[in-house]
């Protein structure tokens, strides 16, 4: 019971308080003892929400305290790598939301860090936690649908964000397909060769003006000979609405939505099923629990954490090549730009 | 955050446990001091789980003490309508497992109690807090399927319980076919006044000598002029099935089950969907944890409790009468059993 | 090519068009050679719609011909014993829509008089003909559900008939239930020992002045011990509602509706599915021209029809048990009603 | 009753036969008086089924016939270019079967000899008649979904054609996306102006070293700006399989395949629904006839046909783009194929 990992978490915005509430709450096997924000009041509020005994203002704290274990890297994206380097050479593990970073060489010098330290990094990939996706993978690797053939993924937000967070965002690429990317290679085991994508500004010509699209098709070529297809909108008004099928020789696995229940109306209007779970934090919150578990489970056990590094890096390189390949408008092979 | 109520647990067997994870982990307003259990390494080792401070082999130091707000009790059913008697007139809030008791006298005695006493009872009906059954009840209530004509209750436990349990069990009606008496009132928000009960023995033959049934159809007239019909089977290999319906002038609402993911296989055997959910405490996961927190909602705010006394009571009734019925092989008015 | 069977209609209401219709275009075994309605108009009308040679307003003409096999009797209920026995006589073969009447002495003398004739009797029980109701039976009979348990049907019509219409029709039991206590025999192979009745006036309180019920629920118990339930309802604005089911020890096996198409519309409103086909000549479309190729099957192969005149007999027994149950408030056995 | 449309069927193969079945059994406006296959046999054998009078083996017959008003091109690929011509010059209206022809000058010089004539061409794209297709269709031409984000087509055939079959069929994209990429216009009733392919194989190396592929993924730009989807495969074991989605601004709208019963199985396996129907032919039944159906309307109005020959013309074209875009691995303009 005194085993219990001991958490700081960097980063006290949304999904810092997702990762708050699941450590403090759910996940038996933690215990967070502080939280830093560069917003200090933000620390602290989080901190009395959760019980958390040190709030802080200043990361430095955390990577020079003996009392913590690990890191729960919730910052924004640009502060990613280095707080993974910092982490590392403090002989800390680090537990690090999406994306690492949005060039190449920002990623390469984290996951040095990392390999030179030998501490564990662990990539907050949530949705190779979700039953559904991983429900999904599982009957592949079993072989139930034999050779794979095509695996289609449709992941449609319920809304767009705000246009000052796209602005940040890195693009519709690297921001929202990134879990998708994610995805192709979780659910095969296997790599993309090559890329090829299409993109269009549908939901609000604001993005456009940004600078990003909203709606996206991007074909993938697994090693393997398999081909992919990501379909990606900004919004879909009736929820989050993110399934997976993957066709082989034997038939197909796929799957529906998660809805907040099961009722049926019927009227005259139709028969009324329920809508998918809107929010990404409702239909991933088994998911955010069970990944944090998985990362407890490995540093615990001194085993290889379940989404390294390298799945880290390669839909990075993956929304990369997309970016490439939408602007060239042309197939664009992942070696192009990382070998 | 010093408001926490005091809670002791009375039995440390199944239910109990649920209760116990319950009330330490995921009901954030409540603070467990006290196991009980006849078996007194029972409440030990339930209590070392929980981290909880206090097990013993003994309810009365429970009663008698002052650190304590409310009991739950979730001892054998014979012990209920006792336990709630010495809470009340402890002064101490009660949370009691279905049913009360299995004969009228037992369970008037117990209400009487809490009604002299002024402190609160909850019976513990989790099905009203499924976020399904609850959705029909709440869809009723709005108006939207107009005027009640049927209420369809279908309820199949995965598999019939051991035959020990059975004989102690009070029979089908009262042990498995209450909470589907209890589901007849809370969806039409009105009272039953007559039964018809058919029952046989199918899934074994044991049960049928021990003297009980496995499989019932029971026909209900509710008070507003609409009919509803029960039925229940003590196995469905498949899962816990535990379907509701809801027919008016303006057309129905119904659920499904609750199903552990949402994966679909496509094979040349078919399209397989999910199964239901096994086991109750996975299906009612929710639930039970919602109830509690109603009930620490209504002492903390001082107000009625959302599932009564007598709501424990008339489902007691309904099961008696069906009992009548099936032996008597004719309709039963409930004012035969109960005025 | 010339070995058609010859047929005549009797009745060219609505039923004897739908069979009209299937005869001169769906089923090629057969040929239309005259239509009888006591309206004579009615009868030309149809004559010509389909193309039939003669239109006539008098039967004796097609109990006389020589060019006649086989005749559809489709006129009101109160002629269906007469002319089946006609028929018989002429050693015409006769498919006749149900009821054969409503009462038993009517429907012996029929039987009888088509054993005496050694020619075909085949009873309208179209619903044995649906690809789903088969479908659930035939998985019944090969096993796929083990020993059964429960069955339970669900029947609603999607408005309620005319006035005038109900005071003619011999009540629900013998009107619209007649249809699911022949499917009760159907899907069992079994026959019923004991039948239950609760009824009541939901839709419309005219139907109750009119001495009739609209909602009703019917509990069986069949010979092998295991239980059925019947529920009814005139009216279910969403749609014509027929789903049946069946438990057994292996699992269940069960059937949604019918709908026009499956066209799925997600929209902030929900996730809108079709409606079941409102009409039940439309959901029983291919069961109509499929019993009649059963029945043309028959006499060119000389072997028992699919639905016998005593399938006939068995859902008048069981509605006229039903009615003494409801009227008696007890469970009644078929053996009261008849030997 | 004498203006029945008086067809010859020239082609006596699979899809002879479903049309000549149609015309002389479901369509009650048409009449077939000639059926022609170069194989004498196959024309009489199929005039014999269907009881057409004249069999023949030389189509010159039939575009001299006063006596027929209109042929359904039946036969090979490679003909229906010449045999739309001679229809046109001999007054006659024609439905032919896709594709027109496999190159664009074929196509042209059909279509412009229609247009000096003045008579009918319908081409056989069945799918628009199938009443989930254009249950969407309409859907979206009702505004119901907003303005189009994206289209994503899912066609699966349940097993690979012969391998003869596939070397003469011009190539995945000619042969069987050819039905999707008029599924694209028909959807949105918007013009794609830009394709982007990916092909592998799969299914069957024969396949490949045939010249040909049997998986791939097409994207597609419209006009208006939306993007869409098309995938393939040659086979899906457990069905036809054929679904189609439209996303928008208002939510989106879509198709399940159709399946032979509602039947559902729950057992210790799983809940198991029915497989979609194996065969497109049963797929497409309702559609076959409903085409036949409108073309005949179209001709005794005199008004434009559903599916012109342009129809038929632009389809063709975004094949011959998608070849040039797999070949060259890049985004294809419409127009660099066909201004």
């Amino acid at each position: 019971m005194d085993q219990k990992v001991r958490f700081a978490i960097i980063g006290a915005g949304r999904i810092g308080q997702v990762h708050a509430e699941n450590l403090t709450r759910h996940v038996q096997e933690a215990k967070v003892v502080a939280i830093v924000d560069v917003i200090h009041d933000a620390a602290k509020q989080t901190a009395q929400r959760f019980g958390i005994a040190h709030a802080s203002g200043d990361p430095e704290e955390i990577f020079s305290s003996r009392e913590i274990d690990a890191v729960a890297i919730c910052s924004s994206t640009e502060t990613h790598s280095e707080y993974i380097i910092r982490a590392a050479r403090a002989g800390k593990h680090a537990f690090c939301e999406k994306p690492i970073a949005l060039d190449l060489p920002a990623v390469d010098a984290a996951l040095a860090a990392v390999k030179e330290s030998g501490t564990k990094l662990q990539i907050g990939f949530n949705r190779r936690f979700d039953p559904n996706f991983r429900g999904i993978r599982d009957a592949v690797r079993r072989g139930e649908i034999g050779s794979p053939y095509l695996v289609q993924i449709t992941s449609r937000d319920p809304e767009a964000p705000p246009l000052s967070y796209v602005k940040g965002s890195g693009g519709l690429f690297l921001d929202m397909m990134i879990h998708d990317f994610d995805m192709t290679r979780f659910l095969l085991d296997d790599e993309v060769e090559e890329v090829s994508a299409t993109g269009a500004v549908r939901v609000d010509p604001a993005i456009g003006e940004a600078g990003d699209i909203d709606t996206a098709v991007v074909t993938v070529r697994y090693r393997c000979g398999a081909l992919g297809v990501i379909t990606n909108s900004r919004q879909a008004v009736y929820g989050g609405d993110q399934r997976v099928e993957v066709l082989g020789s034997l038939g197909s696995v796929s799957c529906e939505n998660n809805t907040p229940d099961r009722v049926i109306r019927q009227t005259e209007m139709g028969v009324i099923h329920p809508k998918p779970l809107y929010f990404f934090l409702e239909r991933y919150q088994v998911a955010y629990a069970d990944e944090l578990r998985s990362f407890i489970q490995a540093i615990r056990d001194d085993t290889e954490v379940e989404v390294t590094g390298n799945d880290g890096r390669a839909p990075v390189v993956l929304a990369l090549a997309a970016g490439l390949s939408f602007r060239e408008k042309r197939a664009v092979s992942v070696s192009e730009v990382s070998d």
